[in-house]
């Protein structure tokens, strides 16, 4: 393995969880140093976070812009060469774009923009730039969701002809029971969060994951949001009804109202010859069913998984990972792309998948808006 | 309690599953005896089949007309007094119809008729003969699915926002994916299987425990089949989006090409407070979920359950009961209802529930054909 | 099938458990038919039980010994056949010698007696008897129990080398913790429950059931019991150390003192080549481990399942049966043996089981009176 | 928070998956920094690794003694702090007492030492050096394991009154068997492996485990090891009864040989009012019951946790936590202890937790010895 890669923050600091989840990621496989970072646009608290986590506060920016300008007056074995975008979503795009323009290497929250357009003025600046980027839809991280992949490619389902996913969690029910606070908080306030709460913030995980594991894409959708109350302009639940090609249909719900549900990302695809299902909360447990034989638990760590899956395990089986994990496997797969080494398929999510995202959000709400009407996706 | 009630049974001979089902509930708990039947169109196997499970043959009839004709000669006192129609789904209506007509209670398999027109026609017929009428919807019979509506009822939940069900079975796949066989079998025959086989044969299940359960009605309904190959006419899998109310709405999802899953009735009810988790085939554990406090499961037996829920329970807890024990609930409220005893309310399914069953059915039909657009359901 | 057997019921009368349970079981399979009882040694209340369940009083009995008499009167061809035995513990013993001194085959709860020594003399009556003699070890009626059992036999898991089965319950706890209470139920008088309570209860169960599926016998055992308190004379909780051969051995924990466990009956056995687990209370489940392959889950009502197994299912896969569906098994068993009617092994517990129950019994009492020393059982 | 504890490795260096669990703990709250090492004997594989790993080779060193040689030459500032002892079991005790003889902090793999004799040494030098030792009894760190010892202390199961653990896997069974590969593996050869197999390897997990939640010491055990073959030293299986006071009795079962099973450590703790259940292969799900209330299932993150537990949840409820986060919050505890910073009792278990695993060990392997005795282990 070469030197660990040079490795810049955007936001995460303070007691930011997508902060924790990212750094420790960065470190699990030994791939990553980090060398410089904006954490917080507050310059003192950012100086704080640097010296609280114990990293050299020379190459600590005040902004972004000076990140970027001071970086690129590096010798290029010096610079950063990889910056992960953890910034509120409305500064994925700008920041995204500007880095991939200067030659970065950039991982990035999801949602990738904040609109369809936006996206896809990135997918033609990332062409240009021919830099590595890495979306962080997590999941997709998990074992056995790889172990899906793996075994839906190689034909163990057979022809998929349904698949039901959902996303569910509560933990905006005290916001939107309450009217002080549902009329006040960003993310229910569509000028600062975009066009959708729930399918832009949890529903597009889901889709995300319909697409990864299946190998299918959606052709087009129907959307029933639930904004609960009528003065609350954001969807906070919704249905969405899918197609994936003739005769394969499917559902993706989500819900932010979901009371007492964690983070409760689920999918089932069911094939001709076999089904799968499988749920976040308990990643390490993947149920293959059949019409004729005894439902197969699969657990990762176990010879008879796919390479894939037992590349993103690194200890035996019966001791649980969990997202540190799962996210720690996609900053592997960036490694690696990084280092121009060849690697599986879906080592990563990437910008197909965010264009991708971008598009199914936009849809949903249009579907939505239109009255519950079919929204063709773009190929 | 008084003498046995005089049972009728008409269809369930031979190795019907729903004959056995019935029998046995109708034994559970010592309220009937099984006086006469027409357990089979064919005489030879009527009485072949009577004397198999050892009933006096005296009252094994030819057929259905002639179990009415003859019966209505008995003395009051002799005479059978409720009837189990477990006969072909078409033949339900004109048997229901004739047995309430000539002064029996009916004990009816679901769906209650064909179609919305005979079941309204029913409901007239029921008024005005006065007698009990039961719709077997087994699942009702559940004493935790009577504990979700007891504790719904009692404000456990709040206000009620979203309800997600489904019904996943995959026993239809090796008939539909055999182009010879789809073709063949009546059940995917319109002429012989009425107008819905996956929404009328199992959804209305899912959409009759919704609306058991949250004590709530549907409003209105958009339906999308997924029929998996052009020459198959009937619908084997479909997702049905629901409201109830000002923002409440949610999902019945319903398949029978759902591979590997066996018997997957499964409800989850949102509500602002709290929320209800609960799986048929493990029908002895009911999750109660909060945002702020440990999830709890309840089980059958415990002190801590409703009166209603109690009723239902014959051992004490951590016995399994299954679906037999269920179905002897329903028996059991139809007994007393026979007896005119008071009872609690729900310990049948009704008349109602078969009219709002069939109007569920013709109506995710009529979303389907119409280019899967919302349509009401009647009061 | 030729005619219902004629049962006749001895206890489980009033609102007795055991009473239903048998009662339902007898139902199921449409072969028994209640013709007399003493369902309560209070000819009054022995008379309104009848009446309640309107079963015909002619043949109910003042008592036992009224019963054989009056019954030895009928010809055969009227005669009760089989007696149900549901009296108290002490009682099993001479009522069931009596009963099969007189030609009558006998359902006997457990245990089967109070002693080792009054369980030999037992075998010898049955064995002179020749009629037939079932014990109902409730639990070996389970499909998936029957399965294991079946595929043990076949060679699924190899050589086993351990087996780890336990009880618990917790109900005993608000008597046990009340010094008033646990003085003075007969529970926990040793001179009305005998000798052991957790042992004798439920202990015996578990041993059973390590014996019933994989085909070994316990030769010898360590056993150290809690009683909690010192003025408590009865185990109510114990663990035993079990030997089943050349370096096979294993444990059976039991307790009624497992505060909040309901009926935790487990087994888990671990072969050379795979293992099962199983739990009564989520009895359609079935696990399958091996070291390199993922976990199998068998469920009852598929074709995968042993012909024994299968015969015990009478709904199709996912329709959960239960503990009534467990204990009918063993009554279309003894039906079947009664009619000499040829079938599987393990149909239904038998003598053997009664006498190597008492014997475990006895043995774990003198194991830990001794200090928790090892101690034979025998052939 | 100062700067980052500096921080060498003993052992743990190419696949080594000890080395990647202390690793990876070590970085997850930015606590601790790598700064020396001897990850492997071979020198050359030695500086492969840190090469590998990316990690400066100034103060990679040829061997142990050199460590400590050059080390101590250093200013304090610079000087290595802590370090983590991954080593054979055997270079534990050498290593960790020179250590904490030149005053460095130890985190130490366990078992602590090969012997009681040694474990008592170790204490004497501890005690003297007064530097911090912590072991690495991994499954401590799970928040839910935290959240058990601090409800339990806090009252929540009334008086305990049984204990039940387990500590099952399946890995050791390809090599058992193999009469070839059985008597050359240096885990089943006493002169290298120690007096105990699957106790000192597991057992001692279990035992530790139980004596973390709750607050209890084995008074005294008795134990039956299995050791499948004649020619076969060391116990693969076993089972102990232990005894933690008046009336307070348990069980503690190990295996090495249950087949298909993975890392299967679980624990059962009943009490007067209320009773715990967990498994580590589902560390986020711990079961609450009790005999008049629903059971409740805690999860990690919730506020209705205690103070302890949540300390060690990075991440909301519902993202899944894993075995490296378990033994990165005893990596924490130590960290903070370094710093001399107060916190809550049980951050990491201690020199105690050694001598006291060491003594169960010794205990299990002379009962066994001595015919399964009851054997005293010391206050």
């Amino acid at each position: 393995m070469p030197k660990k890669i040079r490795l810049g923050i955007l936001g995460g600091g303070g007691d930011s969880l997508i902060g924790v989840l990212h750094r420790v990621a960065s470190h699990i496989n030994d791939n990553y140093q980090i060398v410089g970072a904006v954490f917080n646009p507050d310059f003192e608290q950012n100086m704080a976070f640097a010296k609280e986590i114990d990293i050299p506060t020379d190459r600590i920016y005040k902004d972004f812009d000076t990140l970027i300008e001071e970086e690129m007056k590096l010798p290029k074995d010096e610079r950063i060469q990889v910056c992960s975008v953890l910034t509120p979503n409305f500064l994925h795009f700008p920041m995204a774009k500007k880095l991939l323009e200067n030659g970065f290497h950039v991982i990035c929250e999801k949602p990738m923009t904040t609109t369809l357009e936006e996206a896809k003025i990135l997918e033609e600046t990332h062409k240009k730039a021919g830099t590595v980027f890495a979306l962080t839809h997590t999941y997709t991280g998990y074992p056995m969701v790889r172990q899906m992949r793996e075994m839906i490619k190689a034909g163990a389902l057979g022809k998929i002809h349904k698949v039901d996913a959902r996303y569910y969690q509560g933990w905006i029910n005290p916001i939107i029971h309450d009217k002080e606070k549902r009329s006040s908080v960003w993310r229910l306030d569509p000028k600062k969060a975009g066009i959708s709460s729930c399918m832009g913030d949890i529903g597009v995980h889901a889709f995300n994951l319909v697409e990864y594991t299946t190998g299918l894409e959606v052709k087009s959708l129907l959307c029933d949001f639930n904004y609960l109350y009528d003065d609350n302009q954001m969807d906070v639940d919704g249905t969405v009804l899918i197609r994936m090609g003739e005769h394969v249909k499917g559902v993706i719900r989500g819900s932010q109202v979901a009371t007492g549900e964690e983070n409760g990302l689920a999918i089932a695809i069911y094939g001709e010859k076999a089904s799968f299902r499988w749920e976040q909360e308990k990643p390490n447990f993947l149920y293959m069913m059949s019409d004729t034989e005894p439902t197969k638990v699969y657990k990762p760590g176990h010879a008879y998984n796919s390479e894939f899956s037992l590349d993103g395990t690194k200890l035996p089986a019966g001791h649980p990972e969990g997202i540190f994990d799962s996210m720690a496997n996609i900053y592997l797969g960036a490694a690696r792309a990084i280092r121009g080494e060849e690697q599986n398929d879906g080592a990563f999510p990437t910008m197909r998948d965010g264009v991708r995202g971008m598009n199914f959000i936009e849809a949903t709400v249009e579907s939505h808006k239109n009255g519950n009407t079919w929204v063709d996706l773009e190929d």
